[in-house]
């Protein structure tokens, strides 16, 4: 049965090649599984890690954040990207790790939601610039106005996943933040200069393209979905060919601020805060027992610090109370004072349908933080001039034990009011998870299947089959979660479970209904001022006919033309 | 500027919260990645990623390949999977970690067409019945008949991302394959036992569904694309409500092989060999410098064991002769003679550049293996009864320095001749990366931008803006490459590579050029056809009015009958 030919290796010969794969090598490999497949993607993807990095760390230290985004072009397809922070800093111990090995982080063993949970992001961004630069990742970070600035470069040996740290230096605090735009009327503000925080820089091939899939269209959305966030960008691109005389003769009010790397700096642009509160903090919560799979609760008991199985259920699920404890383990048929250990190998079955079946109260919810109907109302008026507006946030619910909550809003505008949005094209749909904006896989992601599967047309929206529905209209949809299910590692696109799937299309179907109320309102006072105007036009014929047959005086005529027009208002009102 | 509310965190008391992450944990909680997101598709990524395996250890050790599936139902949501091969076996020392520790493989590292590529697949099926059943992998191996079989359950501690043994022992060499149906004529062939190989059993939660996306479909078409496989499966459901008496009035020929479960095990299928010889053996080959990134490009200048750069360039590369090395050195203006690691630091980009524009030929391509035209022909004459069939093997191509190979098929029915295709609904989509039918996710898979960009009305299909061609129709596309570019690690659809789709798009005209040939003809003879009977109805008419002009007497207007027959076949002939 074997082929005569090559000498054919046995399983001893193919056993010698077997070798581990570290983490760092396979997503080098794959890189395209992290967002950074295209030279345009890599751009967008390396400041959407910093910059949420940037928000997670503020958040939670209680921080407002303040966030600076440069983008300066060095070669015809090289990049520096640097953001910076007003956050709590990184103590110095910590800096390699985490821009320098994947799969390194806080926020990944947490319930809790936050923008990154998989220690893998900002790790990928430095490790795709050192594949297509050779250059390390420059952190620069101070944790308090009393302590010294560190500077480290960073380079990762991918080979083992681990940091290389090829240079490191106590130094001074130099980042500051350009001047907010002066509101109207007050005076313009100084620049600023945080006590602490982080600027990381990253040297890369990329590509600096505007539109959809944009870094400027990813920081307008950011600045939507945190209206507490103050947020500046620069990008400084090389002259093109031809554009160097021009450029030369026409200056820049920034000029001054040029690098020096013969990039054109752009001024910086700023989005304000719209509001001078940080978010609720979300709270940290404990796994749900209907979310448990039956491998998880082995390890859990396996690894718990409860001595008995009663312990373990109250202290390491939310939501189950001494008295729950107690059922579930006799139903299970399980004794309540065994050692979780032993349960683990033994009945860990047996309990697991006992925690399936059992009545317990939803997950806390006070793990999510959503933005809010008002919040939401305040950044879409920023975002589109429109003539109506709504915003739903639902109550929270649950996949596999991980609550979420779904938010979301809508704006219409008058038909050619706005550049952004056209009459006959798709409504625009904006997607959020955790306040972070997702550009790229629409196709692919829950979102969109919700919103192309809203009948749309029941409120007064044109719709192809299948397809998002067609109008001057901009339609968001946000997910808080705990844990967001997303497609793949670069966090494009959320996974189609259908408690999600539904949530999102209650949220929106409401925005519809409400908007549906709105088209229908105008339509009728469209209609009742076509009929006003129309009688209007009648009334002095009407008057002067009827002045002819029953011989009115002139000012009987006029009383009459009065009290008609008075019966009209008097009807309209009523109608 | 911070909240005065909750006591926030420091820099050290986040510094406190960051961990490490196991590869193992990272996936367990992204499941979906994988392809384990639903019971259903569970059950087909487990039944995938161990055939995958035995097929490539089985052509890799030159071994024709032997293959039985078990699917055995335990419970309602729960089941036993069992494949068995005829391979070489694995050695004792490797089976826990190929079976129970994530990123750990043979195939990674090495540039060379194969089914996996991760070193994921299998064990994250074994991670998978762990935590949804708590119970660890069985494996069965035996490497020679001369020595003893190896039975172990290994566990994975996802915490660690390591395996955990928690049985072992030597034991008798069990497993056979079921008698392969005799050909028609010959005598029935007994069941066989081979006498060596692998047989991993997994539990797990799943559920078993027919259709387009079921197991049964993923060996039907591994069967196609691998003919000199012989292939056997079997499924043993247990009875649903009501169904227990009528299994039991019923019986079954294979009744007494039953697991003994519970379980009705139904009859084994077989899809016999096809060919009785291997593929061609793929050959491991090195990179290709216009493949190689900058940072990949620094690793390996200080990763090589040769002495001088010059010989570096000839040695890790492929298609660096000797004077392109020099040639590359002297454009770089590098040293030939200068040490690898010291270029590595100083003067890599120079290099990187001068490598990059080098004219060089294209990878080798004896790395591919690919099915080959006539094979598949075969295989979609087994998959659709049609009237035309047409296989295209494209020569080998190139993206980002990996050599790839494009292979299309079609096979066009008579409309209502095939249940599996009909006139007016989308032609069907078989789509291959090596070797390996994909399922899942075919929206985001490039064989479909292809197919669907590919205008197929110029060859005669009716298609629908933006959609698959309408039809009585399959189609069918293979990629080998020795790295497919999957859009996830569950591997079901390949990136959107340019290169890619072009080929791909070239390979499906090729066809559509022949099945238009075809169409045209069929079109042509079916007009011969209708005027040909057209002219016959009239030839006696047109023989009797020339007889009563001309005054013929009956023997010739029958020879002028036969003339004017003769002189429409002549002209149909010539047509």
């Amino acid at each position: 049965m074997t082929r005569p030919a090559a000498p054919a290796p046995t399983a001893e010969d193919l056993a010698r090649r077997q070798r581990e794969i570290s983490v760092s090598e396979f997503f080098l490999k794959n890189r395209h599984l992290l967002g950074f497949d295209s030279p345009r993607r890599a751009l967008l993807t390396a400041v959407k890690e910093a910059v949420d990095n940037a928000l997670d760390a503020c958040e939670e230290a209680g921080i407002l954040p303040e966030i600076a985004v440069e983008i300066v072009q060095t070669a015809a397809d090289r990049f520096e990207v640097t953001v910076t922070d007003n956050g709590p800093g990184i103590v110095r111990a910590q800096i390699p790790k985490i821009f320098a090995k994947l799969l390194y982080g806080s926020k990944f063993h947490r319930l809790r939601m936050s923008r990154g949970q998989q220690g893998i992001g900002i790790s990928a961004a430095a490790m795709y610039g050192q594949l297509t630069t050779g250059r390390p990742a420059r952190i620069l970070s101070r944790t308090a106005r009393n302590r010294p600035a560190h500077e480290i470069e960073v380079a990762m040996d991918t080979r083992a996943n681990k940091p290389v740290i090829l240079k490191e230096a106590e130094c001074d605090w130099r980042p500051t933040f350009p001047a907010a735009p002066a509101a109207e009327g007050a005076a313009p503000a100084a620049p600023t200069k945080a006590d602490r925080g982080t600027a990381v820089t990253i040297a890369m091939e990329a590509a600096y393209v505007r539109g959809r899939l944009s870094v400027d269209e990813y920081l307008r959305q950011c600045a939507i979905a945190n209206p507490h966030l103050r947020l500046h960008a620069r990008v400084a691109l090389l002259p093109k060919k031809g554009d160097a005389e021009a450029a030369a003769a026409g200056g820049d009010a920034e000029a001054g601020e040029s690098e020096g790397v013969g990039a054109a700096a752009g001024a910086w642009r700023c989005w304000p805060r719209a509001v001078e509160e940080l978010p609720a903090p979300p709270v940290e919560i404990r796994p749900h027992p209907h979310g448990v799979e039956l491998g998880l609760l082995i390890q859990m008991l396996k690894n718990t610090r409860a001595r008995t199985l009663r312990s373990a259920l109250t202290q390491d699920f939310s939501r189950v109370s001494d008295r729950a404890a107690l059922d579930i383990c006799a139903r299970a048929g399980v004794d309540p004072k065994a050692s979780p250990a032993r349960i683990a190998h033994r009945e860990s079955e047996a309990l697991f349908q006992a925690l399936q079946t059992a009545k317990l109260m939803r997950p806390p919810t006070d793990c999510l933080s959503p933005i809010g109907e008002e919040r939401l109302l305040a950044g879409l008026r920023k975002e589109v001039a429109a003539d109506f507006y709504a915003a739903v946030t639902r109550e929270p619910a649950v996949y596999r034990g991980h609550p979420f909550q779904i938010e979301a809003g809508l704006a219409y505008a008058r038909p050619g009011a706005e550049e952004d949005v056209a009459a006959d094209e798709p409504v625009r749909l904006l997607r959020f998870a955790n306040r972070v904006p997702l550009l790229y896989a629409a196709g692919a992601c829950a979102i969109a299947r919700a919103a192309t599967g809203v009948n749309w047309k029941a409120y007064g929206l044109a719709q192809p089959k299948g397809a998002l529905p067609l109008g001057p209209a901009v339609i968001l949809v946000h997910i808080a979660s705990v844990w967001v299910p997303f497609t793949s590692e670069s966090k494009d696109a959320i996974a189609h479970y259908p408690e999600i799937v539904r949530e999102m299309t209650f949220a929106l179907q409401e925005c519809g209904r409400r908007l549906a109320v709105f088209l229908n309102r105008r339509r009728r006072e469209a209609d009742a001022e076509r009929k006003r105007s129309h009688i209007e036009k009648y009334i002095p014929h009407l008057a002067g006919g009827l002045r002819d047959i029953l011989d009115l005086s002139e000012r009987e005529e006029e009383n009459l033309r009065r009290r008609l027009t008075a019966l009209l208002e008097r009807s309209r009102a009523a109608g």
